[in-house]
């Protein structure tokens, strides 16, 4: 993993700025023979899409994707997928309050610190602009997992919860906030829009379920299946926290609550009684889901001032001020995170499919 | 990162199953001219050995750790560094019940699933006893970064968790379960024994704070400071979730209260006015103290009865069966995990540091 | 290093095909505030250019770089550089002969041999067109390595050797072949032209000398600096051997005449009485000039019939048949190979300096 | 590629002094269920041994290996494999020489200018001795290719090149030169005698040729098949020149006379009328016998005086000096590079397997 890359034999790196003439990611590694055109991954970019509902960014940029290299014949060849998707409304707007100081919650102040200085235009490298790379190369990805179903959604906004007895995987898509309970998603439209119009914004939990991952795929210790997991999910731009399984909950429960008893299934295949575990036990699929929460902070771009700093002069003098962070923003960037979510589940269980075929044949 | 290697410029492989002669790390990429001796190392090793109260395994090992490479003349050479610790109480027993049936929680099945067969004498590779080479390595981690000072404590037990309002540093060391908090430390004497008379065991939550990093250290995106924690605490045995400062507890806040307000401070360095980021923003460290919580689930091993199935025959068919798990454990793993949680936030850091200092000079 | 992408701290991924819409390089760990523009790459780029003379392929590429990404306000910011050129002559031409048939020397069975079927126009990712990506990278290592002077020529086209004597570094631009004798670039016409009108082409041999590289850049053994110089270099299309130094000169001599004898010099810098080493000793550079030599093979595309089979058909089997290589193509193809040599030169030691930097501050 | 590792998915890690306690390799990514035991590794390790001849060092190491991890019941696990190899024949010596000078053609000086200091006894790192943690490992990655034979052999000591129509394999193991031309080892033995004798010694050329390999194994451009020997070869003590198949030969030759032209042959597989290519195309092998010549210099330890600087003092000053090396050394390390490169190869082998396998199934 150097820094803009991730994974090791299935291997994509992203490049590009919020307001650079263009994102894009490069695929690396994927197996030759798959059929796979631009109409492959455009559907994971329009459900990331912003300025979809209200409740989403209103910058609107259609995220047309191109495939320039790594396609013959409309199969991937075995060589680099280049991705590129052309940034269109990068809104030309006064950046000079956003290039003297600070917002609070960006990562104005850490880059500034690291670099010595820093794109400031709508947030630069660090702006989740970035994550339609991970949702295109994700695309590809899933392509070389057929074997598996993964489905993302919100599962609490603003500390409202769903309500796991009105689990209900066809409302997904049938509401703006990626929601499978119903009654949850009209709570939350309430939530969300109050967050917008006070100019603030709100958190939210994003969980995620892979079906059909075979038992075996994975490594055990540093490249652990939950770690790579871990690593990926936490590598997204707002996200703060990361469980498998019963995660938190789990440090809660006595040993037999948290055992996952087998029973004999069908073909030689044990049938689990539970999975606490998520799916993963000494960093290994157990065949069961894999099952991943990842908690997404409020985003940090408000309305409400909030004291901050200047960028130091040359004699490294600051003076205080407060800033508020105009423009257009996700009032809940957890919402748009789902694709993301799915993005990343599906890149990192594509990687540990070649390298467990690779070791163990 | 490959399978049982962490880290890029400062990484650390480890080797060694439970009942195999000896287990060890060997570091890379260490600088030159530290001096290093056994007598660096062995404290860290003291701090995590079993055997030492009876909320530990009573497996009695002395761990001792022998360099055999990378220093000459008290000082790292720059050159790998080979630690050994050999295994000295591997009792001998009969293994004939877990060779032929799967501990559930425990890795036996996902192994046979991806290899084909395992080292099933104390739970071979997948046991616990690797972290000693973690914990090893990350004594000379810390080295590396005589800035940063590393404080790991538990936090909760059993879901019973320590009032921040009795927080003092200073109890750690008067507990055997690294509690800053003595009133909680009193009350979970009652819960780890009452789980280890009943045969059973216990969750816990471990948390780490690095004071003295320095902003800029991190990288954006996929080696960020936080992806990184998040992927080596998750590789941890036991560990089913990570959170970066406030963690799960963000997803329910509103932007304005997730804010960290910034100053004018001392020497051109910010002050904080509060720090739910954990210290970590866009990937790269503010200045503020890098924060993080562990959750360890409940060991797997008990000795109350689980459900299972036995490998399978040539024919692909399993049996139903009960297995217990007799022999040493921890009644409450998440406690010995403090040392090796703080080793693997040095083993990070000291990582960063150099990469850092690689690309930004 | 993964399948398209070379380098530790700073590393570049190549993607494209010969006539695919575009080609590219994906730079990742470039140090922060390094004035860049396209004006920087372009001279690189032109040099290698195509089409300039009558030695050279006739394919005309304006080989215009796009810097997509990693710049702001003219420098650098320290996150990944998208460098992006348009193929635009890519002739239509009847692909039929070479899609049925392997062209013996070239890349086609191997890459059927491997992914199953492959980009047959011009010869997809196996072109020589993949080299300008690295040239356009290598001109970004360049700004990293100010301290170090890169010189590269060719030194023997066909056999024909340069004379030493007449080494004259002015001379290198003043001819075709980028020759530094103008006795022998007067002979290479000849020899090149005879080559060129009887539809053959010819080998060479290209050498390149880094003067400035401080002593100390290396690391001992895996990523020794002759390690990584002689993977960079094999890594060209082409090239068929590499020498460091005297290289197999060496292998001939007696300890004694192989010695480099050290003076005390100025500075407390050692002068050196020879440099049969290249500048390089256990994999760490002297201070020295860094030399090497580069072996390319004639092109094989060439107008002359060579015994071939056909693509297997579905039942496996083959037919004999023969091939002449039409269209355009270098009649030497190391002639443009220096400034491909060059780059991967400047790539190496970029890499190199922040390495060591990383780990030995 | 760390500092001191090679390789992918089949990866080793080499540590130990020459003078330190032991010597070893860390195996990582080695498939699960190969039948090993020290005794796969010990005839390979015998193969290299010093002090089997006049012709090689006098120090007399066991050079026995131990497996410390990695292996159960006689098989391959699929986690790491400890690998150690304890010195034993340290003979105690005065090095205050040494340690105040630099010895001409050794890396005492260059390891100095990195690291600051070194430990001077032996050569410490530097030293061939690291070799055997290499043949170790090697024998390792023999088990995963067996459909692979390696065979190497010196063909030129002191610029005496075997006759290849002498060219006899099972003539290598009846002389101390691994040399397959019974007259051209008579030569040898006089002119390695005789560069012994005169405290001098001599350089040689190492091939090896690998047969089996499959076409298809191997990777375009950055981890091609030949930069990957490249690499591995050049990363051997005292190699300057790496070859593939014709090398610095097809250099001088036409493009008709380098083609290797194909024929239908059995099973659908071409059979090829040349090899100048040596069994790769576009990094990828074709399934011809992969064909490698290394080029080793003369051992720089020799009893003939150089001249030479002293270490700096704090005023950073050097005095000038002579320096001859006493004690044991090889007079022509290439004898005993040939069970070293024909570790390379199996290692390169081994890791392209994998990876092949990992990404095209």
């Amino acid at each position: 993993m150097s820094f803009n890359s991730f994974g090791h034999l299935f291997r994509f790196s992203t490049w590009g700025e919020s307001h650079g003439p263009a994102i894009g990611a490069l695929v690396d590694g994927c197996p030759p023979g798959l059929p796979l055109c631009e109409a492959d991954i455009q559907p994971f970019l329009d459900k990331r899409r912003p300025g979809t509902s209200k409740f989403t960014t209103q910058r609107r940029e259609p995220d047309e994707v191109r495939i320039l290299s790594g396609v013959f014949e409309g199969r991937t060849t075995g060589t680099p997928i280049s991705l590129m998707i052309e940034n269109v409304d990068q809104r030309s707007k006064d950046y000079s309050e956003v290039a003297k100081a600070y917002r609070p919650g960006h990562a104005d102040y850490a880059y500034d610190a690291k670099y010595g200085f820093r794109d400031y235009r709508g947030g630069g490298r660090s702006s989740a602009r970035e994550t339609a790379s991970r949702v295109a190369a994700g695309a590809v990805a899933r392509l070389v997992i057929p074997e598996v179903a993964i489905l993302g959604y919100v599962s609490a906004i603003g500390g409202d919860a769903i309500d796991p007895a009105n689990f209900d995987a066809a409302e997904i898509g049938n509401n703006p906030f990626f929601c499978p309970d119903a009654a949850a998603a009209a709570r939350w439209e309430k939530i969300v829009d109050e967050a917008r119009l006070d100019g603030s914004s709100v958190g939210a939990v994003v969980e995620c379920i892979a079906t059909g991952v075979p038992a075996g795929w994975g490594a055990p210790l540093y490249a652990k299946l939950d770690a790579e997991l871990a690593s990926a999910m936490m590598s997204i731009n707002a996200v703060k926290g990361v469980e498998i399984g019963d995660g938190f909950a789990a440090a809660a429960l006595r040993g037999e609550q948290n055992a996952d008893p087998m029973r004999p299934g069908a073909d030689g295949v044990p049938e689990f009684l539970a999975n606490h575990a998520g799916g993963i036990a000494g960093g290994i699929a157990t065949g069961q889901p894999v099952h991943v929460r990842v908690a997404f902070k409020p985003t940090s771009s408000i309305l409400i001032p909030v004291e901050t700093v200047t960028r130091a002069d040359e004699q490294r003098r600051r003076e205080a001020t407060e800033i508020v962070t105009k423009g257009r923003h996700d009032p809940c960037v957890g919402i748009r995170g789902v694709p993301v979510v799915e993005a990343m589940m599906a890149l990192v269980l594509a990687d540990q499919k070649l390298m467990h075929r690779g070791q163990c044949g």
